[in-house]
């Protein structure tokens, strides 16, 4: 597996498009995440908007620039939704992402995220370690945290991308991503960043915002991790606690320069 | 159509009046905006209830000061929930604001506004050009931000406000606001207030706990945009970004006294 | 009824075994609340998971540490993931905490915390003064916020507690726990905890976190009443209203160590 990154000016390429075209990205996530989702998109300089019922969810899937789907907090009617969307978007050519939540961990949810997968393929599946490992079929872990390393999902990671022709994006310490054939890996970030509820998901709905702008899904998911752990370190060192650093966190990503990302940037 | 304003001092009885008596507001609102609104209408001395199931809503909006209806993120039972409310609200006299988030863009939310502006008149109706442009009939936007200028949607608000016997608000840089005879326009506030989830939605419930508690409608809802658009003025002046925005947009709300509200209100 | 309380140096030990431990809290809770519920818990230093539809809940509590049904904005499926996880919680020995927000103002949700609460015995439940009437069969408030003192609720708490054999708190600015036998009071604390949405839900879940920790109900129960309201006076003394009291909740929160916790403690 080659370990060779895509040239980081990319990266800064993709993040000053976001900021240009404001990429409409439709969010079908969970209640705890949907404010703070919202709230990061628009950070970023993009236009959330949560159309999860399954009367509108398709119709709007065939407009928005990319989908986010999330199992975080699954309802009959949201799956419904989910399966709307999916189907849209695979006939639209939308491109949207998979956060499987807690899959493994949860047998339903672990069936409906492959139901999604059956219908069709994702441009990114994200999710921390036990969720790409629970996905894949190993053992999952307790929820929405991680009990395995991102690096024990990576053989994983690179099976389930090649399986499904797409970037499996394995958050944790050290970001993993890759499209089964490159890597990248990014280490950026800081530990508040899992003492904030919200954050891995959106990441999800970041990834989505950057591949609607890009049609290289890889260089969308480095470039969305980027954005987001550079703004956590900037935000970690003003802040108190993790009250602070959530709301420092969407004021850096708001001031987080296309030149700015692409200088700080450290992949491995 | 006379653009004579209510006098200023309405405005400053109005908020002193939502402090003194702390109206109960109940709001059937989105996912996303829901932590928000509660917190925004808290700050302002309201007391919010989020009582939006099909067995309670109707209940509650018989002894509720006001009730938001805002169709964010609408499922089958939420809608049934709508319903419920507005039938009570009309037979109790309790206010009730609709706020049609995405109307004209999407086709079941629109046909949800009309059935619920079928069953009773609202206090007021909410929205930005988009959304009042394709409630009225006209080509919608591409979801909760808005595609059109308020000032392209004077001329149909005015007509909606005629239709439905009620005050039509337009939000925007400068806040359009109608009974189909009189035109109020405010033009305070601060770009940021759209980089912030849900603004706009707590826009629509600062009107419902200002109704509450004056039968002049487009009092109530020129005193809630002032409030909200010189507090957003205050919060900008000491933030560094959208986070800190709206953490500073809560505190200057809470601080916000009528005597200022009333000395610093521009109308035009 | 006796007085006297549990040794403080016990509610250090539970704060540090919940550091330690990083129990899961499973959270079926409403729309509003999620979000600061789960920003709370993970300041604490426990684990948020917010599954609450039918279908996983019951699988979920049988593994969780504690948790916590909220009654806040109900749904019927989200009942039927109450009954399904207080079932399974129930048969697998997992404390659970009942909060049944409006309970004896609204008709049917008072009806569904009697049905859970005939399904099984939770270690604790928690409301204000007009929840625990409510609940036991007196008039309830007028929504969220307590219309009735919790001293006045005193004696209807006690008999709660002991027909159900578990402890209930009445949240007031004099918080009153109890077993029936045992009484504590706890008199920490700042105004501005309700002025800030989902405090009082938030109290709830931290102490399905400390109960997940300790058999000893009524030690939880003040545990997490002491640390929230501990956190609210250190968080009161540098904010300058509600919006940035909530931020810095959070910070004091994640910093409030066991040692402190205890030394500052004061009960009646």
């Amino acid at each position: 597996m080659s370990t060779t990154s895509p040239p980081t000016t990319d990266h800064g390429s993709c993040w000053a498009r976001v900021r240009e075209e404001a990429p409409l990205v439709q969010c079908l996530t969970n209640i705890v995440a949907a404010p703070s989702t919202a709230n990061l998109l628009l950070a970023a300089g993009a236009a959330p908007a949560m159309v999860d019922n399954p009367h509108e969810a398709g119709d709007f899937a065939a407009v928005a620039g990319g989908v986010l789907v999330n199992l975080g907090t699954l309802s009959d009617g949201s799956v419904a939704g989910m399966h709307a969307a999916v189907r849209a978007a695979a006939a639209a050519g939308t491109p949207w992402v998979l956060d499987p939540v807690a899959a493994g961990a949860l047998g339903w949810r672990t069936d409906v995220a492959h139901d999604l997968l059956s219908v069709a393929t994702p441009a990114l599946i994200r999710g921390n370690a036990s969720e790409i490992l629970g996905l894949a079929g190993g053992a999952g872990g307790r929820g929405v945290d991680s009990t395995a390393g991102p690096e024990a999902a990576a053989e994983e990671a690179a099976r389930l991308a090649t399986r499904h022709g797409c970037v499996v994006a394995v958050s944790g310490p050290v970001d993993h991503l890759t499209d089964g054939r490159r890597v990248v890996r990014v280490g950026h970030g800081h530990p508040w960043m899992t003492r904030v509820t919200g954050v891995g998901c959106a990441l999800g709905a970041l990834m989505a915002a950057c591949r609607a702008v890009t049609d290289d899904s890889l260089v969308a998911a480095t470039t969305a991790t980027l954005a987001l752990t550079l703004a956590a370190e900037g935000a970690a060192e003003r802040s108190g606690g993790p009250g602070s650093f959530a709301v420092a966190l969407l004021d850096e990503l708001a001031a987080l320069e296309p030149d700015t990302l692409a200088a700080r940037a450290e992949l491995r």
